[in-house]
């Protein structure tokens, strides 16, 4: 018998037709279409444990996964052989061998997610999966200005659903952009971690900015008030994408 | 009774989950969908004429139709009632009155497609709808001296699709581009007019000579050989979406 191993997986996919990631007795699921493959093609049970538990409707570029197997297969087979298995809205990009104990979430990272708004007079068929549309003129500027406040270490208490779990609610945000391609405006985040709807409520809370409902300034406001009331809505899963990890 | 008025429509879809443009006898179509939601709305029977017949899973920015009615509706409010009947796969862009004998395919036009191809190991689940994947390297400088050959009015016999019904397959090509976007090549065509399947040819056909079976300078050679049969193979549908019309 191989000794076991430990395979780190980068996995992509297009939430639009799962109810998120995590296992659930009620729908399809990211991990459960990889737990089922896996335990197909190795004819041993498999959990995977995943980096980043994205709701319904959510993408990821590169979300991560990792589960051990004591399969003679190399790692790197692994990619090749599940995208065979799995069905074509989910694709292993990358598979590789990590250390015994290496967790994804345990590990230091950087997060980079993406919120993609598409601003027109009717919505484009298809961006509709990717994006979320408005017709409401957005002061870029104004969200700008606003993001500023969010960047640094502070805690996010007002940009969590309540109810989440999180021992802490510190978190620091590298960077927070807005880039411009065309009639889509990309809210793009990168940091150590988010609270549960953390980069789905920031960007509800910069689009009230950018319609005028709230001024740059009051996003400093809502931070120090450490209340969920305070932020903005939390805006629709279909414009939120996972883009990367990097592990520090 | 109001006068007849001639409407036109700009017609976005992601061609996906359609027939095509074409009312067909086995499926749904962008054209069939058009004229059951304008005969619902106005209660006497629609038909639409459409500029382009995109092919089952083609995408459109901008196809454009054009209609008659008696309706009392100014022709700007067309766009915003069709929206909240058609499926969200289908959006009117633009609605607007032009003259009763205006005709989408007779008048002269510039008419611009896109062919999006997907580089990578592996396909990407949230581009899999709208791009061709291909793990082959490209050299798309190669591609891009191939492409020239085909800029400027040319018999386009052997990018024709066998069985079409053209009088004429004479063409004009005002500009036939490469762009690289990260992980995405776009062919971007801007011409007079397409002859059946002829820029998935030419896409299939560059593809070719991007991987190499092809030489630049062979795209010469065959446009003189008017046969179907010299060029590349036709690229999938899915890569291929029509960006807009403007009529000169």
């Amino acid at each position: 018998m191989a000794e076991q191993k430990r395979v780190c997986l980068t996995v992509a996919y297009d939430g639009t037709n799962y109810h998120g990631w995590q296992v659930q007795n009620n729908g399809i699921t990211i991990e459960s279409e990889l737990n089922r493959c896996l335990t197909e093609l190795l004819g041993e049970p498999i959990q995977v444990i995943g980096a980043s538990r994205t709701d319904s409707g959510v993408h990821a570029l590169g979300n991560i996964a990792v589960f051990d197997t004591t399969s003679p297969m190399p790692a790197e087979k692994f990619s090749y052989v599940l995208n065979q298995r799995l069905p074509e809205d989910i694709r292993i990009q990358r598979s590789e061998e990590v250390a015994g104990d290496w967790h994804p979430r345990r590990h230091a990272s950087r997060k980079t997610y993406e919120y993609r708004i598409y601003r027109g007079e009717f919505p484009m068929p298809v961006r509709r999966l990717y994006t979320y549309f408005t017709y409401r003129p957005l002061d870029v500027d104004k969200m700008r200005e606003a993001a500023a406040y969010l960047e640094g270490e502070h805690d996010f208490k007002s940009f969590c659903q309540v109810g989440s779990q999180a021992e802490s609610t510190v978190r620091t945000i590298y960077s927070l952009q807005m880039e411009e391609q065309g009639p889509e405006l990309v809210i793009r985040v990168c940091g150590s971690g988010f609270l549960y709807n953390m980069v789905r409520i920031i960007a509800g809370t910069l689009m009230e900015v950018g319609q005028g409902k709230l001024r740059p300034e009051d996003v400093e406001k809502i931070l120090q008030a450490a209340d969920r009331s305070a932020a903005g809505p939390t805006a629709p899963a279909c414009g939120l994408t996972l883009i990367k990890y990097e592990f520090l």
